[in-house]
């Protein structure tokens, strides 16, 4: 029985027709697969991401001690970052906890409440102040570049509430994890001893889950970080192999690039677990923001992308595929199973009569919700829709690692087939320039004047 | 002041450039306007949906006292329904109220607490039970047909538990909401007298969030039933002209089927509150199964459909936004602003050299989330990408009434520009029959006979 198991068959127009991959369109990409592995290699140093599960024994040991103390001292632990800076965390947190965490109580919890607060919506905020006592909780405040608005200007509210209801010991309520050596935070760190972990070189945001980035929120949880990266660090031996049809992160990555090239530009990932619906999330922007590029590497202006959509199974059957079969050849649903459920409902027969529905009870909700699975993709296949299934003996640890690091392994893959930068965001500037120009910072006084400038829309409606 | 206004002025080539709307792209849909109208006046009465604002008091007032009645009796409020029995009920849930309602104490929330359980996923069941005490529990069992696999099999297990814990009084704990005559669960309720409210004829799923479907969720967590219904109506009225030029669901549908005929097959939802991102997936379902077709009204296969992807301010622009600008003219990005949060955080200077980040204090975090929208609006535009604005003076119940409505009459209005059939959902079908086949249940023997055949996959990889 293996844990892990990833299916590409439907992918194809044996299993699918029409709208399938050939292979004619697999071939170009196949030849190219020598080039993508080299790339790969040469990368791998600066890839500092595919390491993670190798050499964090006392990281580890020390975030583990740490979690300790906190889960000791705090009632709530509080993750303030954005992005890459807090996918990670609520993938583990929904992925490997119960899923009314915080509405348990303390004993079967076995540790401190857990929030991700990864926005700037001042009711959002507000609402983790009536649930929370900041005495009582610490803040793990997270930002690789150190100068993030978003986690900067939520450290300093905290800060400043720590400061009023603390006084001198309000450190003791907050960790910083940032760069070992630059950032605005990371001088705060030094001048003032904050407790801090630091986001190596060479793992950017996204690809910061096996660090302390997301590892904090792990230790905190009592999850089983060795077993996260004993599947990671097993899958990455996988997803090393120069022969694609023992490597699928190049099958993934090659499959979805011949699919793009066709016009296909939507990537569904479609778990059947609740508890994987945060996965999603954070795969969707792994995959946006690292093949979301206007040009490749040689300068040519390409427009690549794929846009990621994240979706529940059973749940939207009910609300995307009717879409999903009947519309455009357009996605690639990757389905995720789960064979065997953490815990199972069995559907006794009542003792009433149920007319139509007598069919139901005998079953068990696993089951249900394993058939509706079959059933849906059955339903997708005969559609002509090219679709995916990765199963999972069970979500846990071991295949929640396997499952970041092949996605990662594909992205960086993919951006070798596509030829482009993987690793950058250059777009997200000038969205952040204009922020600093509406806060009135130094130097972007032409921006902001740009920015207030009152563009006249000739179409606008009013209730 | 206007309580919403919606501004389209950036879909068009005079703000955009070369990838906007073009005079030439929209002049054949603004013929078809008079025909898209004709077609809204005639088919109104089937819409039953655009009466809901009107026709309710009695209910209303029923729905109030039995909403009473359950806040005084139970500690758990639990709506048992899936896809549209569902996302209505969140999308007031999260848009509403308080972001951590579950976790108040009873008196700041003012009523039971509320769970809307729409998925068959065993962990999901048993992590509610963890949480409730089913006999302290009322639940809310919706769907339509009477013969949802997924809510009859939640119904089941329910009714078991009631019966063994609570014996010959466990109807007093359930809820139910059907059709009027037809199917399973309305003979149950006939049967044994539960206490029940009717999903009219002419309401389909996507579009019942204003009857009881949604209605009663929205009474029992006390929600101004009478300003969302308020603004539904007002909005309805606006959408009811024939003038495009007046009527903003018209303009929605045109400019999307426009964008969509050009290829713009991705739709997405942006609000800038976490509040209203239920919101944003209550949309995706009646954007995605109205309109993704494979045949229009003359029987010619079409394959339409724009998928719609939700996505979160400022959380996303840390995601998708790097994707949106740099990536293909593929999709309309609508924001959704909000002038004033429901509440505000101040960031006051701390007592500690901020360095780079000096520029930050001073500013609330509400000024700093419209900064940033208004940057990625900037942004986004800056790079030809299609976008338009939905301004909210504030979340309420006014203008959440009036944002369903608009969205419902945009897509019917869609329906009737593509000359589609927006009420229906086919090809949902096939998985169901699956199911019911995989279930074992009685006239399904060869389908189960074809799904049990193992299809050899050529491509399958393990770890």
């Amino acid at each position: 029985m293996s844990k892990l198991k990833i299916d590409f068959g439907n992918m194809f127009t044996s299993q699918i027709g029409e709208y399938g991959l050939t292979e004619g369109d697999m071939a170009p990409l196949k030849e190219d697969v020598a080039r993508v592995h080299k790339g790969m290699n040469e990368k791998k140093s600066e890839m500092v991401w595919r390491s993670l599960p190798f050499v964090q024994d006392e990281i580890v040991k020390d975030m583990k001690e740490t979690a300790k103390k906190i889960n000791e001292k705090f009632d709530a632990f509080v993750v303030l970052g954005i992005g890459g800076s807090a996918l990670g965390s609520k993938a583990l947190f929904s992925g490997l906890k119960h899923l009314h965490y915080n509405e348990l109580s303390r004993k079967k919890r076995g540790g401190a409440r857990f929030y991700v607060i990864d926005n700037v919506d001042p009711d959002r905020m507000n609402a983790l102040f009536d649930v929370i006592d900041v005495k009582n909780t610490c803040f793990h405040v997270i930002t690789k570049s150190g100068a993030t608005v978003e986690t900067m200007s939520q450290f300093m509210i905290i800060l400043n509430m720590l400061k009023d209801a603390i006084g001198k010991d309000y450190k003791d309520n907050i960790v910083m994890t940032t760069d070992k050596e630059k950032g605005t935070l990371k001088k705060i760190v030094d001048e003032h001893g904050f407790k801090s972990y630091i986001v190596p070189d060479g793992v950017g945001g996204r690809f910061s889950v096996l660090c302390p980035v997301g590892l904090l929120s792990a230790a905190v949880l009592n999850i089983d970080i060795e077993a996260l990266l004993k599947g990671a660090g097993d899958m990455h031996q996988k997803c090393e192999n120069e022969n694609i049809e023992e490597n699928p992160a190049y099958m993934y990555a090659l499959t979805h690039c011949a699919a793009m090239k066709k016009g296909v530009n939507i990537s569904v990932l479609m778990p059947y677990a609740d508890a994987l619906l945060d996965t999603a999330e954070w795969y969707a922007q792994l995959w946006a923001e690292s093949l979301g590029k206007i040009v490749d590497n040689k300068g040519n202006t390409v427009h690549f992308g794929q846009t990621p959509v994240r979706a529940l199974g059973v749940t939207d059957q009910h609300s995307q595929v009717q879409l999903y079969r009947e519309g455009p050849f357009d996605k690639i649903i990757c389905f995720i199973k789960v064979e065997n459920y953490n815990s199972d409902v069995k559907i006794d027969k009542p003792d009433m009569v149920m007319y139509d529905a007598n069919y139901i009870p005998g079953k068990s909700m696993g089951e249900l919700i394993n058939f509706e699975l079959t059933g849906t993709r059955y339903a997708v296949t005969k559609s002509g829709k090219m679709n995916m299934i990765i199963t999972l003996d069970k979500v846990d640890a071991y295949n929640i690692g396997a499952l970041f690091m092949l996605f990662e392994m594909a992205t960086a893959a993919a951006g070798e087939f596509l030829d482009i930068n993987a690793f950058d965001q250059p777009a997200v500037e000038t969205g952040k320039q204009a922020t600093f120009a509406l806060m009135g910072r130094d130097g972007y006084e032409d921006m902001a004047k740009e920015l207030k400038k009152e563009v006249q829309s000739e179409c606008v409606y009013t209730l």
